[in-house]
């Protein structure tokens, strides 16, 4: 057969192998068990949209990267860039969903970015959002997840890093700057990580002044525990005279905190973050783990307060977090102990076909015990050559049995990585695998 | 706030709802136990492909439905219009896969069709594939797994119709007829449920003779037992002096179902199946629920021995069968005795927030056994809305605590559907609910 195409994937795309997507199912059962946990329940949402749907919400650095065509219809289309806006966008369609709602989501969104180490163009979201209540409790609850996420994976070193986008609009609101010069500041200081301190306060400086920048990038580096930091923020606004509902809410939050039983090294209150996106109003939130703070923050969210208005007309407050399940996985992947291949616990040989019906019938009575069973598939093939498939596949153990065995309705069961073997009665393989 | 847009969903594409999705989640989560008790591995793949992969599978009806447009970069893209052929491009990239290749894959495919009751463009499929085994055990083992996915949701009454495609080419041998015609045959007796005997009868005419024409309608209505079937088309292939590769597998076949434990009235040879798709080579599936014929097949699919070979420049043979559960859900959740509309058990009042410490250690300790508790996000609300919320979402139990419970280190532990109601110590709610 002549071959037609050479095999492609397009750039920024990933298969996952069973190696990998094995472990990848079970990270997402583990953050599926903690979501439900806290009472959150699945949504569903399609992964295109009506552009209309989706432009507007994040910026114009986000809308270039849209997935957005025309479909037969000559309808604008795109692929979903979050979970967030779509499930505002549900938010609005079922106005009688009974509130505050609490929904989990896991899927995939894409992203035409520059595909880099870490980064990539369909990746998994894992998102928690609460909407319909403007509490502090609700604002905790999504530090206390991130945390019981991260440590569903085994992640102890880990830091929170909390901060409310209204303090540094209130502490600004002194200057009597513009909307647009709003904006443009915060884009900037969005950039912090990646282009550092100094040049972003140069662009500051030329949207506003060396006083005003200088100011600013004070307020984002004051520096202590979350007590010491929210009591200089205080004396701060007391000076300045400023009422700070952001200072309130970020008050609130960290006495949640200290309430339950989240470790104190796990949060901190950070001035420097204000996460990217057009559409948070509150809290924000980003997470390190301190020994790999290259891959950057692993669960963002925060609290977005308008969003779902712009569908509804009516303001619906809301805050949720969001994991990145691609940028943690080859984290959690070192820590794993084994790699799985496969799922098979158990490989039933064929060493003779005239004794198939009991083949089948032995990996009936496993499968129906739970056991994970591959009667081997392949023809007229050597018991070498299926024992060497069960080898490349680390399956923990084969039986093999032709006449010799059955007329003792026995069978020889292997343990592959040990070579142990011994003969069992067919109906107590069973209990030798447990 | 003014209202921006009208929340609008694509037609044809879905949201579910909760009250949906946690259904949806739990019959994935049975597909997946299933698949895996047979040693089949999870494979993931990106929803997008070269649009390159994907042409030149589907004919030209199919590759009229794809969701095909331009990336960022020119590229000519496609979103996947099934599982099978990413499966193949993958086998092809990666030549040193063990084989048996045994592999499941549960994801949504896009397909421009016309929506109607019961297709839509965004639907899950949920496929098992065997690659590089040419076995009828193979064959065989796509067909008990289809019987134990069905079972495993509560059916019994249902039909997996079985054929093999060589079967009438080997029969049409004796007419020599072109690739063009024959072609043309299969796409009419594809239509067959569709437009009926009569009309693709007609259509067969205009293609080849009425003589001919006669004697396919009259072959693919052989009717009886499967062994009554084989025995007639032995004897009419002996007539004939044809070999026939696909008699001798579908005998293969049904010898190996008749040493399983499936049930005989479960698998039914049916001649007049052919599938649609082009890439069938071999043995074909297609599954009848018998008491919804209208909802059409609930599982297919067949053998395709040449299509990893279109990517791979060698021949591979590989087989499978896919679960379409978009079709199926509404069957399923007529059987369900009850809906879940959210996954909580235990809802947590907030009666006093002086108790916050108390009400997140409740939480914390419900949680740590693994009892779905969520805390009353919203903020300043009565008991009465708090109880009423429970309610809507018909969350089992509540946690009523104040002071006077609290000084007793108590709470008040509600059933809702009974009003049942007592006072148990916090150490011992957990027992209570189990």
């Amino acid at each position: 057969m002549s071959k037609q195409q050479p095999p492609k994937i397009l750039s920024g795309f990933r298969d996952y192998l069973p190696e990998d997507a094995i472990l990848r199912a079970k990270i997402i059962q583990d953050v599926r068990q903690v979501f439900e946990k806290f009472g959150f329940s699945p949504l569903e949402t399609p992964a295109l949209e009506y552009a209309d749907v989706i432009l507007g919400k994040y910026g114009n650095e986000g809308e270039k990267l849209l997935y957005r065509f025309l479909d037969h219809g000559q309808r604008d289309i795109s692929l979903r860039y979050d979970l967030t806006v779509p499930l505002a966008r549900v938010v609005a369609m079922y106005p009688n969903l009974p509130k505050p709602f609490k929904r989990y989501q896991i899927a995939p969104v894409w992203r035409a970015d520059k595909p880099q180490q870490g980064r990539f163009r369909e990746f998994y979201q894992c998102d928690i959002d609460i909407v319909g209540s403007e509490s502090a409790l609700s604002d905790a609850e999504c530090v206390l997840i991130d945390a019981e996420v991260l440590k569903s994976f085994g992640f102890s070193d880990f830091e929170i890093r909390i901060n409310n986008r209204q303090l540094l609009d209130d502490f600004l609101s002194q200057f009597k700057l513009s909307g647009d010069q709003l904006r443009q500041i915060f884009q900037s200081l969005d950039k912090l990580a990646k282009i550092g301190q100094d040049q972003v306060e140069q662009e500051i400086i030329t949207v506003t002044s060396a006083k005003v920048s200088k100011e600013i990038m004070n307020f984002i580096s004051i520096k202590g525990t979350n007590d010491q930091i929210l009591k200089k923020l205080r004396e701060l606004f007391k000076n300045k005279k400023i009422q700070s509902r952001g200072l309130t809410n970020l008050t609130e939050v960290v006495g949640i905190l200290k309430k339950s039983k989240i470790d104190p090294k796990n949060y901190q209150i950070d001035l420097s973050i204000c996460r990217g996106l057009d559409y948070y109003t509150g809290i924000v939130f980003e997470t390190i783990i301190t020994d790999h703070k290259e891959i950057g923050s692993v669960m963002s969210g925060g609290r977005y307060d308008n969003l779902v208005g712009m569908f509804a007309g009516e303001e619906i407050p809301a805050v949720g977090i969001s994991l990145g399940l691609d940028r943690i996985f080859s984290l959690i992947q070192q820590n794993e102990k084994e790699k799985l291949l496969t799922t098979t616990q158990v490989l039933v040989t064929v060493l003779d076909e005239k004794y198939m019906d009991k083949y089948l019938d032995i990996s009936q009575i496993l499968r129906a015990k739970k056991i994970k069973t591959e009667i081997y598939l392949g023809q007229n093939t050597s018991l070498k050559k299926q024992l060497k498939y069960a080898d490349k596949l680390k399956i923990s153990y084969v039986i093999i049995a032709g006449s010799n065995e059955f007329d003792q309705n026995k069978v020889l069961l292997k343990k592959l990585k040990t070579g142990d073997q011994k003969t069992v009665s067919i109906e107590k393989i069973y209990s030798e695998i447990l």
